[in-house]
């Protein structure tokens, strides 16, 4: 199948390359603004060539945009009007219902997929691609409904070729718990990482002092402000709510720890243990099969 | 050398284990208050017998002190009482300053050393201890001058067959500093953990939904109560304090959310981002060179 991705990033490059090995994607053009990337994941052979936006569009059979999510709407607004009847176009992107809002009215909207695979690590650029990012992930589809049948049966292939398990939802019920459950983490530790980086003048001290279980904490204060800017400004709403929640938490425990009410400490972290069955469970969900590079 | 180890959980099993290992540790006793934990020690082979504190002192060249920070006060003064000349006490535990202050003017003080290796897991009790827990960590010794050359010297002997690498700080500086670096993330994981099960009802959508990177943020959420509780209780003061200004970083980043100024967002994370060099060093320095179970 003639495939086109646009933005050869993590997501972008991770899917040409699982997408090529199982034969799905035969040909495939990359579209990417930077001149560096572009040419870099040509080099690692993400795809074969990259070209124009309107030239990479017009021949092809599968489209995935892999883009940050301030940058969707208007091309995807422009590539639903470059394709004729035989495309579908996958949308990967992390906020789902300003997306969904802009295509809406499209003539070509049958013909478009609003998916957001659940996957990433910290890293971002055609480097950081690799082979089996999606295995075992889970996939939201939204608004599946406004989809055409066609449409959803080439999404499906697509989805299950790279190990992913796709589930459905509402776009703003999707905003929303990816606010709590996804945006939330990144917040959390970008600012942990900065309240650290604050009060430690030397970083040797953080080097010294921090042990595996502040690395794990702070992992993703290493990802990339260009993708995750726009998620948040996307994603305001329900990501301040979730935000503010968050405070609320901290300030109650900092509370009762000047009371030095450890007793109620005790119970707050014995309820947080809660999560202990659902986190082993991700775990146990995302041991791949196999890892391939 | 005939070794006490009191406390047999993750910190006093894996030092069990890898001294017995190298031969420091011949004979090995253990001190704990749980029975189950006890039996199963022994049945781990963690230790060759438990007993009492009385009788494991008595005999004991070496002695390890391993368990919550609330009750290593009473538990080393009742030590430090028991032990003759020739017996060194080493402690563990993750607060050092009223530890210190509690022993400042025993007649065995110099008999003592007040460490703090920096290693965990968010695991605990008997079977949560594994070899190698230790290598190529920090260790912390508080107020060096205030031991002995004898007990530096073995104290040292011990930390090196661990793979620790120690350095020397003030209990105060040391509790100032991992407020900051580890018990903040601590607190933060568990919080993050108590949001998301909050707004989430239904378990099974973080389950679906959350990803590797929320997996590792919430991870230190699993640790034991009975273990931190203590330990935020007496670092409570500048926990308190990293509480404070981690929370403020939170609410001006909502602020700016709020008024959807992304380039603030977007600077605030590109600082942020400087913890990545801080990170790869530790994932470096903490990837051990043999790990055998």
């Amino acid at each position: 199948m003639r495939t086109t991705v646009i933005g050869l990033g993590l997501i972008g490059g991770s899917m040409a390359i699982d997408l090529r090995k199982a034969g799905v994607a035969t040909a495939l053009t990359g579209v990417e603004l930077n001149p560096e990337n572009a040419a870099r994941a040509v080099d690692l052979g993400l795809v074969d060539e990259v070209s124009s936006l309107e030239d990479a569009v017009s021949n092809a059979e599968l489209i995935i945009t892999a883009i940050p999510v301030n940058a969707i709407r208007s091309v995807l607004l422009k590539v639903l009007d470059l394709i004729g009847d035989n495309t579908i176009v996958v949308d990967t992107g992390s906020t789902k219902s300003q997306i969904c809002k802009a295509i809406e009215k499209h003539p070509r909207r049958a013909q478009f997929i609003a998916a957001h695979p659940i996957a990433g690590t910290e890293n971002s650029g055609p480097d950081a691609a690799f082979s089996g990012l999606f295995r075992n992930k889970t996939n939201i589809i939204c608004e599946q409904e406004k989809s055409s049948a066609k449409a959803l049966k080439l999404a499906a292939q697509i989805f299950e070729t790279l190990g992913l398990r796709t589930i459905f939802m509402d776009p703003v019920e999707h905003d929303k718990h990816v606010a709590y459950v996804s945006h939330l983490s990144h917040v959390s530790a970008f600012l942990l990482g900065q309240t650290v980086l604050d009060i430690e003048q030397d970083e040797k001290n953080i080097f010294n002092l921090a042990g595996s279980g502040f690395a794990s904490t702070v992992r993703l204060a290493k990802s990339s402000p260009d993708m995750w800017a726009p998620i948040f400004e996307q994603n305001a709403e329900y990501l301040s709510q979730a935000l503010l929640e968050y405070i609320m938490h901290l300030q109650r425990f900092q509370y009762h720890l000047m009371k030095r009410d450890t007793k109620e400490l005790h119970r707050i972290m014995t309820r947080a243990n809660q999560i202990r069955k659902t986190l082993d469970g991700i775990e146990l969900k995302q041991k791949p099969t196999v890892i391939e590079k």
